[in-house]
């Protein structure tokens, strides 16, 4: 809406990372005034739903900084600059778990952190998937651990705060009311 | 697990801001190597689904400097400093909505961009609200506009990328999941 939008007075990038960039910006109220607004530039990101012939889902535990934990979530991975993000999403699952995939439906994108940041990140499931005969390379500074769990099993590590981010609980969440639509 | 845990070898901040502090950190990783990590520091922030006397679900419309435009998000906002989130969740209810209530549910709390922040959102049900006589100010950089709408109406925004989010996105379908279980 025309009438809630912040005009830019001044952009200034503080800082330029491999992952993220910071900008510092003044900028124009609604009612005239000014203020200040922090953001970070992310490149957007992908992750996927996949099920096992067995019906378990594939999840990969990894160190996050960030919190200072391990965390258990569904495959996901950044965006390289000008990649389409399926291509990413079918990468990322080939590097995280060892399958692949050819048959990626997109269920929904959504902002992670409308407050301060700009990343986007495309959810997809995979429903059939197959084992890679020879495993894909992770990143060099990638360490991930692969999971199969039910969704029983999985709704227990949610509870435990093992999976604890916003798009491994929405995919939960979307896995479960599949089941309670089927019923 | 500890095997997948990144030694802090340095850290250092950047950028100290109203909202975010920017870190950048040098990391051992399990192999012995080393790593550079971007990381964000949010003091967290908290999420209300706040449903009306006549079913409808509140929701705000804001412009997002980081996306470049306005977004419809469910009731949300920053902890203060040593905030108990239970007591944000009412605070900004009322700021950005002019309702109140005494029946907080929390329903979830998760990490938005685990790889490069540690913002942790918690999640709120409030079933019964109310209107409340004078209207509770807004923050003087802050300017929302007010919708109440129907599931149905919620899902066709979500369709139309006029609702963007993650924490709506998750909150629309646990509502959904709700209906079905119900049925």
């Amino acid at each position: 809406m025309e009438h809630l939008k912040e005009k830019t007075l001044h952009s200034e990038k503080l800082f330029t990372g491999k992952v993220i960039d910071l900008y510092l910006e003044d900028v124009e109220l609604p009612n005239g005034k000014t203020s200040k607004r922090e953001i970070i530039k992310h490149p957007g990101a992908v992750a996927v739903i996949a099920i096992t012939p067995e019906g378990k889902i594939l999840m990969v535990e990894q160190y996050r900084k960030a919190l200072e934990k391990a965390i258990v979530e569904i495959p996901a991975g950044k965006l390289e600059k000008g990649e389409d993000p399926e291509y990413t999403a079918k990468r990322e699952l080939e590097e995280e778990t060892g399958y692949t995939t050819s048959s990626l439906q997109h269920l929904i994108s959504f902002y992670t952190s409308p407050g301060f940041a700009d990343e986007l990140v495309h959810l997809y499931l995979a429903e059939k998937i197959e084992k890679l005969e020879v495993k894909a390379e992770l990143d060099e500074d990638e360490f991930v651990e692969l999971l199969e769990v039910s969704l029983d099993e999985a709704q227990q590590l949610l509870k435990d705060q093992r999976i604890f981010d916003a798009k491994t609980a929405y995919a939960l969440q979307y896995l479960e009311l599949q089941q309670a639509l089927q019923k």
